[in-house]
């Protein structure tokens, strides 16, 4: 009988670059950029400085580097690092169907592990993308199958279940054995851990980086046959059913290999949770199109789904953080700046007089009849006229996928405060080239920063 | 409102070694000892060897010594592998009331902590002992509040409470504010792992050694002010309610820092399963008194639980690790070896043809009315005498707990393969007096092995 277990590590095995289809390409290298740029952005961030304070202490030789710095660490270490860095803004993917954010524990170990050459050679721009679809269809399955059960009881499903596709990654650079991806995906399994009650604290991204390491470490041990059951995923006191009431099989098992979940990845236009992405795509759209100045606008008003006031409903916030809690913050900026990214979301953002000025001008009522995905945005202007728009789905969403050219502006927004323009150029194209790239290590000195 | 995670943090910085009852503080050498001894026994066991071949490729600097070998590494990988090589045979300690094996996850995380100086400077003996208590006494009480709802559903409580004792231990060795100690035990909380489905595999050795790793990796990290949640163990979300359906908060908060768990610390005196004892405790007791020789013996009967039969009841054993479920083994061994240490469970006793013929001539059933905790053993000679024995209480149970001399002689059997007689008894009296050594450092020339 094939089980869950087994029938994931013959895919990490099988799976071939050559058979990817084009829309599965394509996501997984827009996957990558987006997900190199969210590290970026974060790179310097105090989450990062005080964990690679600590890391410091005990790192082994240096094998892989820190994007976005100058330090190199072994590739535990650095794929912890990164894993973190890439989190700290929640401003990555979002698996939807799941909320996993995919890339970061899967990007952060294959990445560490290709520079450290922990294969024994070369890591091609191909064989990168291949692992990277493999653990992101590995750690999406497995969410899929214990979803919602396991999320709703309290599990941060990103690092629970990002610690198997960092496993299964790594374990195909590293060309384990079955019988060693069987044990990795068990290694995995018994170190899944993060719990939802560390959101809004720095020990949030510490899940996909901490799943990172622990994954790509479970390949490591396999290799040199540590064992692990070999039911790790589905028996009884396995994973799945210690971590959740849910366990559906098929999840796993159905068009394995056929159909992949990077399909369905989505990339945030705005640094804020989702809920308030209708209505600031309202406001950015009609800003855009009308090239609206804040001094024009007497006010606006959004007719809105009730979630949006109870997750979101600061009226006065007081620092960046709480401003992403905002809808008013939140479509002030958008309005003022037709963007709401992380420079939207700094604490000087947040306190200037300008911005608060309109955000007093923003009124939210719930509407009855407009759904989650849903926002009416009427922006009037001080001459008395009104734009409306009726937003059915925001940008970002499955619906309305951003198009490259809104994840390369995303990504500069990001990186501009760490790398020059140039620089930020150079990273983009060799991102949406890589599968050309003959060793991904070429990718280091376009995602470092130079030495004082 | 001092919540138990508060409680917790302050306890772990507030507990003085001058304020230890008598009874903890032995109990605490003991409790070392037995350690020490089992880390020492598995040091060169397949297990640890391919843990430690995994590490070699990241380790970081030589701060800390592997038990028993030659090798040092970074001190997370160091805690990592002794931790491994103390549960790799079961043979350690168990916390009865919750079956934590309390020493592993602590013990491996301050040893290394104290010979790398994380603190900065010296650990002292009482320093070490004083930290030990706290370390234990963190686990176990967080044990007792989710025992046994949070075992019952598949955790290996040593890896997940383990990492909560080596957080507070370490974290009072390396002078963390409150602050910083509760969001050591968040942050320990977010990595809490371990299933019971890796029991009979390397993963099962590998959670203590984790959960010393990570608890410690935890104490650093906050040393850095990196934030979790202040209330890891008890909120909605956190350790207690996703873990486990039951969470009784008076187990970690009634009479905290007056009575201390590692109090009620156990050694096993048999390298098996505890069911099995009794029986071999009865017959252990007959060979000694009457100087049995195999040759003597007619036959063995044994009356005994139904689960003796039910988990240890493998008539025809074949490898070591098969003779450690078979009562008839057990048995034969202790009626002609007078004991049955890891030795008698290695492949080449159970294929040895004396130790099968005499096993052949044992027999146990069911005796209605005796006890788990109770065995009826008769040992019946060709001249026709029996000689018989019930036994209420095993050697090793908290009700006949090991002699002094008992647990010596325990660690003897380990050490003997790894190191020399004259060795062994200056570390026997080096972990006794612990309390004394003012530098903890002063273990390491007798605790590993020399360079050849």
């Amino acid at each position: 009988m094939t089980t869950p277990t087994l029938a994931l590590a013959r895919f990490a095995l099988d799976c071939r670059y050559e058979q990817l289809p084009a829309k599965t390409l394509a996501e997984a290298h827009r996957t990558f950029l987006n997900w190199m740029g969210c590290a970026i952005g974060a790179s310097q961030h105090p989450t990062v400085e005080r964990a690679l304070a600590a890391v410091r202490r005990i790192a082994g030789p240096a094998q892989a580097s820190l994007i976005g710095r100058t330090e190199r660490l072994d590739m535990l270490h650095a794929a912890l690092l990164n894993g973190i860095a890439s989190h700290t803004y929640d401003f990555d993917d979002t698996h939807l169907k799941t909320i996993i954010h995919p890339a970061g524990p899967v990007a952060a170990a294959i990445l560490a592990f290709a520079e450290a050459q922990a294969g024994g050679g070369v890591v091609s721009g191909r064989d990168f993308i291949n692992a990277l679809v493999i653990g992101v269809d590995v750690e999406c399955r497995i969410g899929n199958a214990v979803y919602p059960q396991h999320y709703d009881v309290g599990w941060h499903i990103t690092g629970t279940t990002g610690v198997f596709g960092a496993a299964a990654a790594c374990g195909r650079l590293l060309g384990l054995t079955e019988q060693q991806m069987v044990w990795a995906l068990g290694i995995a399994a018994t170190q899944a851990s993060g719990l939802r009650e560390m959101f809004g604290s720095m020990s949030k991204p510490f899940h996909p980086g901490n799943a990172a390491k622990n994954g790509l470490f479970a390949a490591l041990l396999a290799k040199e046959n540590f064992t692990s059951s070999e039911q790790g995923i589905e028996a009884k006191r396995g994973f799945a059913h210690v971590l959740s009431t849910k366990f559906d099989e098929n999840e796993i098992t159905q068009d394995l290999g056929k159909r992949f979940e990077i399909d369905l990845n989505t990339y945030k236009p705005y640094a804020c949770g989702i809920v308030i992405h209708p209505s600031i795509d309202g406001c950015v759209q009609l800003a855009r199109k009308h090239a609206l100045k804040a001094e024009q606008v007497e006010r606006i008003e959004l007719g809105i789904h009730p979630l949006v006031l109870e997750l979101t409903g600061k009226r006065t916030p007081r620092t960046g953080l709480e401003g992403k809690f905002s809808v008013y913050h939140s479509c002030a900026c958008a309005v003022m700046f037709g963007r709401a990214g992380e420079e939207e979301y700094s604490d000087e953002t947040v306190s200037s007089a300008a911005v608060i000025a309109l955000r007093d001008r923003v009124q939210a009522a719930v509407k009855p009849g407009v759904a989650e995905h849903q926002a009416d945005v009427r922006v009037i202007l001080k001459n008395g006229e009104v734009l409306h728009l009726f937003v059915e789905h925001a940008l970002g969403s499955l619906e309305r996928p951003m198009s490259d050219a809104d994840v390369d502006a995303k990504f500069r927004g990001l990186a501009q405060a760490v790398f020059p323009e140039e620089r930020i150029a150079k990273l983009i194209a060799a991102c949406r080239d890589l599968s050309a790239m003959s060793d991904v290590r070429q990718l280091v000195p376009l995602m470092t920063a130079v030495h004082a």
